[in-house]
């Protein structure tokens, strides 16, 4: 009877309003995530789509083969899940080459010698083709740049060596912490005169991995831009304890990279038409590239193959959105982010509203929860939606940052949220040679998967208040 | 002035009840409990000493070369903290020798012959000395066993491949929903007239890594045991796909494990004795032998070294305890858990009070909680302490069982809780080649040890009711 009375209600009265004061059916929706997480778990697809796009396409900088090569793969794996649209958005990217590999080595005294391992960051030009030699002006901070002077640091190498706090438990504040070393440290080390720039790499691991990751020179000129190279941690251990036994210690570094202007790229979309408010979109996405170093298996592979699969599992289980669903596959969040915003300004010139995006780019690990990007009285909703987490141990929601290529979506109304994995081991392996396919953990990816599918479900049936 | 008054209180008056009942600081209790985790973070040992025993020292099954190593160390690493008492605790351990390298294969048809990865089970006994081949029959439980019959087993080798179930969210819940066939596999299939018994890996993972671990006979008599051993689940995959095919496939297994009576082993215990209530006793601990394979890191290493620095971390901090807390480095949890039952048995005879018992043998992977064996009202003050763990993620608590090891100390007055590690990965490498030093991360075991001593810090300010 009651479904029945349902017909009775005018239809201008079936906005996204009335749905969103819907009583949630609590019992029907936990029902209903169990079977997402159940799917993911004995008949996922995730697992397999990493396997391919890491170990049959590989690494996928933008501008690169790998790149385009998963853009294809990208748009034929989405084709094949007979979405009701997919399709190709024109973005250009920056293209930076890393060149020949990277040669360091420290000297200390006559006869002490020794190699380190470096990874040139990730828009840094090169070094003079014989390389760069010069003693080290040791930092911690741009403060310290500023108390040692231009007089001290003028013709020599700046080495930032302030590691990421082991104190701070989630690491990605560590890691926000310590990371404006790496991404402005050559532009501010230029300006006293600096001849180039070593950053400790940004881990918490003891190893030889270095970390690369973007740099910028802001609005230094042209002719004021110095190679700059991230060291592994053993070698920034090894190079500071050098520095204490010989101040007059040398580095020697020697790259190729450079900038090669912008190139033609695209991000992949795919998107189920809403039954009910084909109007309102729902996005959820990670980002196709990666660095050039490794396979980019947890960054951001594991968001790419967990955004296909919330859309899959939809379709695998029949359910059909009463919204827009949109799985976006951003190019470019590593060293431009141009995919993230070339989709923001298309979606605003076309006027489309996107109520919620939803993005997974902290890694493959054990899901914990989602953060949020929302106002109180949507953190309440979401917050009332942990129950359906708790059998999966992934209700740790928390008020923060949605996601980098998401961010320009955010408005005054909507709401983005990012996926919370577990974040102990993510920055052993983040940009390095070691993020690779046998790193991420079937099970891990897959609980993640589900779980996103479980909150894009619940924002699909009681939409977002304003 | 307050402090001064204390004094005041007739001494009869200073139970632990008095204690129990005393109000919480809970912004102490929170400093305090931040400044383990940083000290864990920062200045641990537990890595280091795991490094140690993994790699210097390696497997260590219970009567073997390592586990006397193993005890050796225990006993001078605890000696080198400085506590109030270190000793050795005598306790007899069944020896069981896997002997010469297994081998097993499949046969199809005439031709079609495929190694397998198997290990033999602990406690099985050997093959005849050329091995054993026969048809085989395949069940996923007991019931199937009945179902088919003895006229149809006789003679052959019983495969059990049930699978660990996908669904269970947490893992060990599934183990234990499919260790059966692996503990009493032989057993049950030997009253059929089964030759032998190989059982599925307990993993969820596909791969070419046999998981050994503990069978028994119970109480068939010795001329009816059957040998017993494990097979990786690709093994288990192609075995099941290659009797679809051609049902009178063959197995062939060779093994010479034995059963060596008993020796001398040992419990290695450290305590500091506690300055207000010295007859109440904390224990925490792990178990020191592990199986034959890999090198114990997770299980249980990692156990091992967070129980050593719980009382190193609060040696560290200058902390005196009020309580006794007793480090237990117990052998034999593996095949046979007498160290366990001999600690509890001393503790009975010398009239001690146990109050409180934490055991880590889950894996040394990110923490998330602790199981407590708890009545309500325990658990209830349990519950209150979840705020302290909040910061750490640390704060799924649930009740549940303890530990293997400190079960024999529980009474109906008493507490035994278990740290609860995230446990997606662990049963990938469970009782395999695999469980090696590499695959524990540095800060997850780290954050282990620091909540664990976090929670014996509140059980020794306040105690535990009754």
């Amino acid at each position: 009877m009651k479904t029945k009375s349902l017909f009775l209600i005018p239809l201008f009265l079936l906005s996204a309003d009335v749905v969103s004061a819907q009583t949630p059916n609590h019992t029907s929706d936990s029902l209903f995530i169990k079977k997402l997480f159940s799917t993911s778990l004995t008949a996922g697809k995730s697992y397999d789509w990493l396997s391919h796009l890491t170990l049959k396409i590989g690494h996928r900088i933008s501008g690169s083969y790998g790149a385009a090569k998963a853009v294809e793969w990208g748009e034929a794996t989405l084709k094949n899940l007979t979405l009701d649209r997919v399709w190709l958005q024109d973005v250009m990217v920056p293209k930076w080459i890393r060149g020949t590999p990277e040669i360091a080595y420290i000297s200390s005294g006559d006869s002490q010698t020794n190699s380190v391992p470096i990874l040139a960051l990730g828009g840094s030009v090169a070094t003079p083709p014989n390389g760069l030699k010069s003693r080290v002006v040791e930092v911690k901070s741009f403060d310290d740049l500023a108390k040692i002077g231009k007089d001290s640091i003028q013709g020599k190498i700046v080495f930032y060596n302030r590691p990421m706090d082991p104190n701070v438990i989630e690491t990605f504040k560590a890691y926000g912490g310590a990371v404006d070393q790496r991404v402005q440290g050559a532009a501010e080390a230029a300006k006293y005169g600096a001849l180039g720039v070593i950053v400790r790499s940004m881990s918490h691991k003891l190893d030889d991995y270095p970390h690369t990751g973007t740099m910028r020179y802001g609005d230094l000129p042209r002719n004021q831009w110095i190679p700059a190279a991230a060291i592994s941690t053993n070698g920034a251990e090894m190079l500071s304890a050098m520095l204490k036994l010989d101040p007059k210690t040398t580095f020697f570094f020697k790259q190729t990279s450079r900038n090669d202007g912008e190139v033609l790229s695209h991000n992949v979309i795919g998107e189920i038409k809403g039954s009910q408010f084909p109007d309102e979109i729902i996005v959820v996405g990670g980002h196709l590239d990666s660095w050039d170093v490794g396979d980019g298996a947890h960054d951001d592979g594991a968001g790419i193959v967990q955004s296909m699969e919330v859309l899959r599992l939809f379709k695998t289980m029949g359910y059909r959105p009463k919204r827009t669903i949109r799985v976006v596959l951003f190019m470019n969040e590593e060293n431009g982010l141009r995919g993230g915003n070339k989709y923001a300004e298309v979606a605003k010139q076309k006027g489309e509203k996107h109520i919620f995006g939803l993005e997974s780019d902290a890694g493959g690990f054990t899901p914990r929860g989602f953060s949020f990007d929302a106002n109180d009285a949507q953190m309440q909703t979401f917050l009332s939606w942990r129950v359906h987490f708790e059998p999966y141990l992934t209700n740790h929601f928390t008020k923060g940052g949605g996601g980098a290529d998401i961010g320009p979506l955010k408005n005054a109304e909507n709401v983005m949220a990012g996926l919370r994995p577990d974040s102990q081991r993510y920055f052993d392996i983040h940009h390095t040679a070691a993020d690779v396919f046998s790193a991420v953990n079937k099970r891990e990816l897959e609980l993640g998967a589900a779980a996103m599918a479980g909150l894009i479900y619940l924002v699909d049936q009681y939409g977002v208040e304003k």
